[in-house]
């Protein structure tokens, strides 16, 4: 462990909030040990680009980055190195310049922070390149498998919950059913969690299918018991009643957006009458400050990652549970997308307090 | 002073934060006068009901409302009595019921909290039946004149800083435009106020025109002098270069929703190149809990409507001036609409900030 | 299950954030069942009163209070019912008459929500007097067994965050050191996790000795890093150097306030020669709006603790684990004191970021 | 105005939030004009070390902070350059060292941000040294006259009442009497604001005398209305009933902490019987991320400071009236401290909310 070790730390996909609390702890904890970080800019693009693109990480850089959104390191959910889309139209596989790029750094070790999409094709760049690679799991969509928990997602559940809080207000001052249209991707995890905490009547969530005519009973219901107002929360791969996916197509002056929000919005004008209002939560779920858990878990992932590469053990994912940081196989992470399970706490803990969540 | 007084109190047109603050100020200090207090349900709609739609406020029912958002009273921004619509289409005058339900609950005076469109409905009702009325502006769109601020305003600002303050660290993240359209109806003053107050690069409101050149141009010297990212404001009601209103058609399954912010995320892509996300912030600029600042303007308005009762002074609005409150007569306030003036404070800060606010 | 159920509630010990969102999620889920639930006053004290002192809870009056702090039952953390102190002094064993007040409300069963004191209490007026209990933990100290989290921890570390946040700025604007003292009796939870979460230099905490050397000498490597200023955080029970508990008196006129935070500035300020100053977060770290964490854990044990009744399992405790609520003996629960175990995660990472925390 | 001129820019006294943003703007809107700005350290002793300590102020160095507390330039509220305290405890007059400073960096102008005590220093040594001065009004006291606000007040005025919101809860839920003990110096304009904002039912301010009986019989008032707790903010400069301050002495092993909280806790308990509880809110009260508000104002000020010196118009402060920035000389605005008026629209709301608020 004397050896002065270079490790390079990247930042892939969705920005989320924690992800500089992250590359701040792999730091300090790194100087500790003596060694060198190395921030790759842009994913995996940082080492694909000659010379490759980095910045040398000293505690002075990351200092004051522990409350600040986003991640220093810049990030993107484009470009598979495996299919690289070239300015020219081409598909390329640049999967070598990568593992040559790392060698270039000279690097001991990688630590790559991404959801299950990056993990893999991290992994995959990994086992052709020999290179040392150790995983910390981020997603404002907490649908990586085995951690309780993925940085970036209490903030997002808190953004969307205060979200649903101020329009619980406006919903009840105009008797309206209001709707909010969270992210989530493929999972309902925001959508259940922060309609929970934020009081919502009814969850919408793609993991769990729903009727109209069922969601309409709840509004009417509600109505029946003198309620005046209803607040939907759903998320935004949850597809209309038929099952059928809802188009967001964003070309200027053809067929305009549609998000599975504005949908039901219809829908439930036509079955129960009542003004409906849609709000897209969009972007500003991924961008603030990092909540103090985050924070929490970002600085503890980030410290285990490096003490990982200190023990020389690589190929693994550090993960959340019971308050503890466990590491295990990134392959047991990602072979399975973590959805939310038709018969957890959580769901059980929603049809409890009456709120319609499909079926 | 010594007779039992019974006063009137309504909230009108869109909900905002702080209306809880003013009924409970009202109460307050109605109470403290002996006198008695009919809060009206969604605006001029309970005294058209028949019997009159009330709830009779005493300082138990209003004592924990002070930080809650919207109108415990409900509102309605439909429903103008001059020209009221009816369930089978007709357009009716209304205003006769109205004036009959102020004297079937015998009330000595009527405390209208509205924008100035309400405050010139009411007014107009007041006039024709003899109604003796104070009025409290509110609005979040702070467009009322001679007022400095209206309730709701600086809850509004607030909420729609904190998502640039997001959408900023997502933004510089992801070198993307980032566009938050925010409220405001005709006037520009969330938008220039939240858009100094969170760091907007551009800021368009609908006082000031602007070309897409220069915005595009801006932009571009923002990306030449390494800035990898901007964030723009934009008001809704800003309209297209060439002065085309943005039309936002809801209609399921026809043309789609699209607001400016989409216009000008489609212009942007294709003048300037960059990755664009549009965020409209929509109701829940509205809900929130009132900021301190709302809270305490709310208090002291609901106060010295109350007095202004007590001393007889009808037809007369209260207006927040130099950390002080006056009154004024309600036509002064409302015969001119109050937006942004090109030669103000804010416009000059906003461009001596380097931020782009057109022309 | 068909029958009609009565079931107490009640709160008891110090109150936290999360309390009612609990109490609304068990008339929720009761209801749902169809049965009564009786909301007990001021933890015990109701069912010692004569009559006993309770609120018929449905619904409607728990529709609003899922944001709202504190507990709408009242609470109380003095009056242990086997040695209760009268007013004149004495000290009486009043178990047998909550016992017979649980029998004139002619209860089935009855949920308690409290910390470790509270619990045993709790279980052993059940065992005496063969009540159904079952059992939901809050604390802000989080300092019971088994559950991952209690309802309150959650908003507790929030604030206390938010308060190292703040003091962050204005520490390093002056040069000082900054000393925030914050609750959790005999363990260090919320000091830990506030003080990895908010970048204190220094964690003092109960479970772990310390010495003012060690202390003073991080805070001499800081400034001689150039590092103007440090934060230091310390849980209350944090005694002297030397081990005593650090008194503090209330009687005005005589010795005053000694808290621990206070110590460590005048020691500091001899050892190490900067500006100090202390903030005591005190009683704000417990009644704030809980966070949609806490919202989320209250509505899931409310609901879990009524299903545990509706089943028949008794004396047994909720708790949270892996994202999921588990049900445990009470007794298993109170056996040990959940304190800051010196091999935890949280430990190693606090130490892999250079803080200090003591030995 | 077109030669490249060079200003300096100094923090001085006590921090506050909004700093940062207003050292932005002045480099903003002066690098717009051309010129070189150099950010003085730590008030005026960065002019007094030989050589002078500064930084060259650009663009880069503070795109990032204006959401930050604090000030980056450091400041210290000690060290009247009139009478600077030695270390060998002599006190001199190093008035001229500082003009000398001013000197060798050979500034065309300088812009002093501060209160009432550092603007009549700054303007004393710029009328002795011929310095140019500009200044802009900061404190969170408020106590600055002439401008409606000065920046950092308004982000006090939102923790001081976030902690009184907070605070209720805990009140209510243990039947307690809470003191929130907030700062102002001699001014009660943080009190009387966040009082009136956050609901107290008793308001203590330096400028209008109160009595411990009256302020019993409110709360015994309360108490006969069913309410169970009452919430009290005190300004820190509140005096005993008889006029004696109320010592805070420091010595660690002496007589300790005793702040006018602490003897209202002592006194009520005694005269009113309740449990009492009282909470200091310290430091926390300066250095958050700046309000909205406090960052427009921030902004406002900044850019108008610089046009001042771009029209060669010195002696003057910034000033907010009527949302506008105006400019009037410095000695208009230090020639009277500004307090709470008795007569003042908030003191009339206070009591118009049957609120304690002395007399």
């Amino acid at each position: 462990m004397g050896e002065v070790k270079r490790i390079g730390i990247l930042t892939s996909g969705g920005d989320c909030a924690g992800l500089n609390a992250i590359i701040r702890a792999v730091v300090y904890r790194a100087t500790g040990y003596g060694w060198k970080v190395f921030g790759i800019s842009r994913a995996t693009n940082g080492l694909m680009a000659r010379p490759p693109e980095f910045t040398a990480l000293e505690i002075e850089k990351v200092d004051r980055i522990l409350t600040q959104g986003g991640t220093m390191l810049g990030t993107t959910n484009k470009g598979n190195p495996f299919a690289f889309p070239m300015p020219d139209g081409q598909i390329l596989d640049r999967s070598e310049e990568i593992i040559e790029g790392y060698r270039m750094l000279n690097l001991d070790a990688i630590i790559g922070i991404g959801g299950d999409g990056s993990m893999a094709i991290l992994r995959k760049l990994a086992q052709q390149g020999g290179m040392n690679l150790v995983t910390i799991p981020k997603t404002i969509d907490n649908d990586v498998d085995i951690t309780e928990q993925s940085i970036g997602f209490d903030t997002a559940v808190n953004i969307a919950t205060e979200a649903l809080d101020r329009l619980h207000f406006t919903a009840a001052s105009h008797s309206r059913v209001m709707i909010l249209e969270v992210m989530g991707r493929d999972a309902g995890h925001i959508a259940i969690s922060a309609g929970i905490a934020g009081g919502a009547d009814v969850i919408l969530i793609p993991e769990i299918p729903y009727t109209i005519s069922n969601l309409c009973r709840k509004l009417d219901e509600r109505q029946a018991q003198g309620k005046n107002y209803s607040l939907i929360i759903v998320s935004e791969a949850v597809k209309t009643e038929a099952g059928q996916a809802v188009n967001c197509t964003h070309a200027f002056g053809e067929m305009r957006y549609g998000g599975v929000g504005q949908y039901l919005a219809d829908v439930i004008h036509e079955c129960h009458g009542a003004e409906t209002r849609v709000t897209v939560l969009g972007h500003a779920q991924r961008g603030g400050t990092p909540s103090p858990l985050d924070r929490l878990l970002a600085s503890a992932f980030g410290v285990a990652a490096v003490d990982l590469i200190a023990q020389g053990k690589f190929d693994r994912m550090v993960a959340w549970r019971d308050r503890n940081v466990i590491d295990v196989p990134i392959l047991d992470a990602i072979q399975q997308y973590c959805v939310v399970d038709p018969d957890s706490t959580l769901v059980r803990t929603a049809r409890g307090l009456g709120i319609y969540l499909g079926d």
